[in-house]
């Protein structure tokens, strides 16, 4: 396991030079079964798995979960190594941001809708980190989840932008057998507040079967979901209804869409998503 | 000579798999003795010498000079032949910046002052720019003047705080016989006015003196320059002493610090500096 940069380059670089390709998975931590996934087809492209653990201090609000996030680092280890992973890194956050530490990187416009409204420094946080550890393991490829849709958009987008050599891959959401959406923050949910928060994936799955069926108005598949949402009395904090790459608004008919949620049940906040294609 | 981002990876991957050191020498073109000596220093310490030219529009305020920025680009790049340079790269605008393109690099606080106050969009842009430059090139080495010296201040955090696997190098300034620091903009002064930008050298050379026979108030020191800049009725934009490292104000006493000098000849900013140190 390395703790340092100097560490997690030496063990890369040494990959590298043997001409293994190098993949990355960044988590914050609290390993589930979508992580695995991640992890899994990492493994299927890469010569080299790495997986970063580090719950990144400047992506969460000042009064978010910062403090609470869930850290269960020797099962986290332990599961990266079940999982046949090669390289953990686990740096601290002084290591990241080191003293005089200043340097920001925003994708504007989408980084301030959606998400970005309800958690304004969010998407910098994570494009900032995100970067550094790009730079720091030069992978050819890494792997997020299609669960933070939007944040698997903003990251492309940043990618492309600056020209930074690897391959984002988004990997599809892993849900319990009821439909719920995997995500480290479901442990926060009591019993009820699960009951409730199963509602996004309901109302998700409902706007798909309409969708099945032929309805193509965005704003009859937002009713859906949010007829679901109000129904279990979550709090919502959007549905909206986006084009897949640019997450710009969808009016009326679509011929593809990405659906978006976020809600809240109790302190907790779930996002969920239902991409929907000719294909789908 | 590359045009495209992928011609110039091209080149860059052949010299690479040859084991050659890469180096790269980002300009915005018009080149003059002070480009060629970081591409000498360049030569010097790398294998493959990559120059970029290219006038990046989003360093450039809505009021500046970008339209008349100078471009004798078939001068640069015999230039560049002359002096040994493997690539240039030399990319269109839309190369750069396709069709929705939206991320920003800032280095925050040491971006906002001095120059930054002049400028308010401008360190954005030249970070932005200058980490694409990277991540196109991959270069081991990157060389800037001196001359520009926030910028190199600046450079030197974004890539320390991004963990971007580059070595940036400053090289010192490069002056005319009379002591006129090189800058592709003097093109702009009439004779009048290069006579009365010099007195920026002059003020500066004046502070040197000063500091050699032990004068160590950075008051004193920056006042010496202000003397010489308003003999001449030059403008002042700013005239400023602080740490080299940080750029953080100096006041009193001081055993190491830079003069940092801006003023107006004309439309023509005219940008210089000192680092005044013990070993001076």
């Amino acid at each position: 396991m390395a703790r340092t940069i100097e560490e997690v380059r030496r063990a890369v670089g040494a990959a590298r030079r043997e001409g293994r390709v190098v993949g990355l998975v960044p988590t914050l931590g609290a390993l589930h079964a979508g992580h695995f996934s991640l992890i899994e087809r990492a493994r299927e492209e890469c010569g080299l798995v790495v997986v970063s653990i580090f719950v990144n201090p400047t992506q969460f609000g000042p009064d978010e979960d910062f403090e609470r996030y869930p850290r269960p680092f020797e099962k986290d280890v332990a599961g990266c190594e079940g999982h046949g992973v090669d390289a953990v890194f686990a740096p601290e956050a002084a290591e990241m941001y080191p003293e005089g530490f200043c340097t920001e990187v925003q994708v504007k416009g989408l980084g301030s809708v959606l998400e970005g409204e309800f958690r304004p420094a969010h998407f910098a946080g994570v494009c900032t980190v995100v970067l550094k550890l790009l730079q720091i393991v030069q992978p050819e490829v890494a792997y997020f989840g299609e669960k933070d849709y939007q944040q698997l958009v903003i990251l492309e987008q940043m990618v492309r932008d600056l020209n930074v050599p690897v391959r984002i891959v988004g990997c599809a959401t892993v849900r319990e057998q009821d439909g719920m959406a995997l995500s480290s923050r479901n442990a926060y949910l009591s019993a009820e507040e699960r009951a409730r928060g199963l509602a996004i994936a309901h109302g998700l799955r409902a706007a798909e079967a309409a969708w099945k069926s032929g309805e193509r108005r965005a704003e009859t598949l937002c009713a859906l979901v949010r007829q679901e949402l109000q129904g279990a009395e979550l709090e919502i904090d959007y549905v909206a209804a986006a084009e897949p790459e640019t997450l710009k608004p969808v009016e009326g008919a679509c011929g593809k869409c990405v659906l978006l949620v976020a809600g809240r049940a109790g302190r907790t906040r779930l996002l969920d998503n239902v991409i929907l294609s000719p294909e789908v």
